[in-house]
């Protein structure tokens, strides 16, 4: 198959785990492809935790996207930011460039959210990106770093005082990797304290950590976090965030106000600015979050040409609730589209869009996690090597799977962490 | 051993190849050391090339300090940056306090050296730190990424050409690991143009690549660049850097103006401010390159209670010449400090430093380096295969060497780089 220019061609914009596997399938259809990404990587999110807190090496979980489609001739990647979009002319502008479509599929997600406090931003990272995760890995082991050189207790139990905003699966999986970090991989590494003296305040608005899970199964990672001495604060909202100070405010109670150096963000997410510009380019309506309103077969209803999936998109399920804006629903909806694409190009009818739950998994520590799945539920050590095995399973390419596995092996045997840099913008001379 | 204050106190300051070393052999004697450094790692120096060629993760060469010395509760790690020394008091002044020393040892290296021109720092990066290489990695890929973009084909052979300046190890290092990743492992990658149009251009001032080498060798190392692709002027120097256009004047003919968007800087180095005003307040004497002369023993000769190692030390071999300033010198000062302070401890008398020259080694790209041993020459496949065990050997840990190890063994069957990242600091909302 030669790309030709009468072939249709497809534009997808952001290569995460929706662009991606819809481009994985798209690519064996006579179209011409072009994904669009900011980045020349795509990212495995999930994961993304374990970078911040010092387990694996941004490289071990990053794909060059041009390595993915090098056998693909028919697959163009552009590293470029999309400025605009004219749903009219079918065009998509970029820095450098114009891109026409006969279709465009938008995947390029969401970012962090901090309900209308954007200022909180800079004292509490959030982790989407490559990036945030290094500023979070800087901020955490900047903090026992000047710990050490702090005379003062009082202020060195502060800088010690970790508080992660949010008991969703990303606040649960950070508060137990740095629990493990600061209890069992620092240990003896500081002089002037116990690296256990660090307190890990895990904080979530609703009564249950992992609150998309049932209660039974959300109570025993609670228990699991609490094992590795996670302090869990539910029915508790922050109401500000100040420079190393965070106030919360309890269902029941009087408010507490918490020194604290580091305040990590698993809260909240909201469609990008482009979602919106998308939204008022193509008439479409969205929902409180943001995210776009799609029909069954996740087309624009305005604009049949135009389909958005994975995070940006609100699709309704059978129960009338949206989808969760997880890796599993983004993967099947990129498949979907091609499996589309191929029934449009044969003349064959096309199917709505329907989404398999395969079960969800939360990860706490070694040993520790929790899995939803449509067989059953597991915990602990079960639950842990189903987690481990299916996040290998799902890594893009041999090498990325061999390096994750070998330093979750390495880092299970020695309860080290080799990715411990503290990376800064610049030092100044000595 | 329990550390008391009645031990003699030891401060280090440099975690690099002479700091480490020293500390290493150091805490297993009745000492208190405290090894002070801006990083809270160290770094495998040697391979940091690969780091900014995408072949490796900065944390696959590097070590946290504290990690290394925990087992050693006579050692103390402080991460902080030295501002102020006082050597008739005895104290090293850093943010946040101040030590008093027994003995001081100074092993905090150099930095890159413009000639004069530090305008062409910003142009022109260099590589001594992780987050040179960092810099380097995303001046390399972008500039692939944006010939993808660009139509205009003298613009993007401007993005295709790449200049290293200064044929040193580094230099052909650099030269030969780009030239790999333009030819091989982006191969197809890209549909605007093939990668191999790519332009390597390896300028070095004198009349042979690798000038410390034996021309027969020297000449062996060129031919093995010249076979991957790269283009080496040499006797040509580099007279001026503008944005986008580099300058150059060789010896003989008429200068040549060349567009190029990359431009790597593998060429001087020069002694830190610190080491400016460690000469100053010691009345030390400094050479050419701001390297501090020492005694044959390491000590400076108004200061036998302060020693100089590694890169900023200016230690005359038998022959005349300064020792040059690479790991294996800086290893065996290190090592050759704590066994002085042994002898020292003992009541023993403490010998001069010697230089044991166990040859050395530079490599080019798969299966092709140069090696000047005491036994003899190796080139091609044979000192390839000891640049890679004596690479893995020196590492510093098991988990480093085993990462290492596999991506190189991976990277050697598939040519592929898996850690291509473009990161970069803020980009912008979508």
């Amino acid at each position: 198959m030669k790309p030709t220019d009468e072939l249709p061609h497809i534009v997808i914009i952001g290569g995460g785990f929706g662009g991606l596997y819809c481009a994985k399938f798209l690519v064996k259809l006579p179209v011409r492809v072009t994904l669009i990404d900011r980045r020349n990587f795509h990212l495995f999110q999930p994961l993304l935790y374990q970078v911040a807190t010092g387990g694996l090496s941004p490289g071990d979980i990053a794909s060059p996207l041009r390595s993915i489609f090098k056998r693909n001739p028919n697959m163009q990647v552009l590293k470029a930011q999309v400025t605009e979009l004219d749903p009219d002319q079918k065009k998509v502008v970029y820095e450098g460039g114009t891109l026409s479509y006969d279709y465009l599929v938008v995947a390029t997600g969401v970012k962090h959210h901090y309900f209308g406090n954007e200022s909180w931003s800079h004292r509490a990272p959030g982790l989407k990106t490559v990036e945030d995760a290094l500023v979070m890995r800087q901020h955490i082991l900047r903090a026992f770093e000047k710990a050490e050189l702090e005379k003062d207790p009082e202020r060195r139990a502060a800088l010690l005082r970790f508080v992660i905003v949010g008991g969703g699966p990303t606040g649960v999986e950070l508060a137990g990797a740095l629990a493990e970090l600061a209890h069992a991989t620092m240990k003896r590494e500081f002089r002037e304290f116990q690296s256990r003296q660090a307190e890990i305040i895990l904080v979530e608005g609703v009564d249950q950590v992992l609150p998309s899970y049932p209660k039974a199964l959300a109570n025993k990672a609670a228990a699991s976090l609490r094992k590795l001495g996670v302090l869990i604060k539910l029915e508790t909202r922050v109401t500000e965030i100040e420079p190393e100070k965070i106030k919360l405010q309890p269902k029941s109670g009087p408010a507490e106000s918490l020194s604290a150096a580091t305040v990590l963000w698993a809260a909240g997410v909201k469609a990008t600015r482009f979602g919106e510009a998308l939204a008022e380019r193509t008439g479409s309506e969205r929902d409180r979050t943001g995210r776009i309103v799609v029909s069954p077969d996740l087309s624009l209803p305005k604009h049949p040409e135009i389909f958005v999936i994975g995070d940006l998109a609100h699709f309704k399920a059978k129960n009338g609730t949206p989808l969760p804006g997880v890796a599993p629903v983004a993967m099947q909806q990129g498949r979907h589209l091609a499996r589309m694409f191929r029934n449009k190009l044969a003349g064959k009818p096309t199917k709505a869009f329907r989404y398999i739950n395969k079960g969800s998994l939360a990860v706490i520590g070694r040993n520790a996690a929790v899995a939803e799945l449509p067989l059953g539920r597991l915990w602990g050590w079960p639950a842990w090597m189903a987690w481990a095995f299916i996040h290998i399973h799902y890594l893009i390419g041999f090498g990325n799977k061999f390096l994750v596995g070998f330093q979750w092996f390495w880092n299970y045997i020695t309860k080290k962490r080799g990715a411990r840099l503290i990376t800064e913008e610049d030092l100044g001379e000595l």
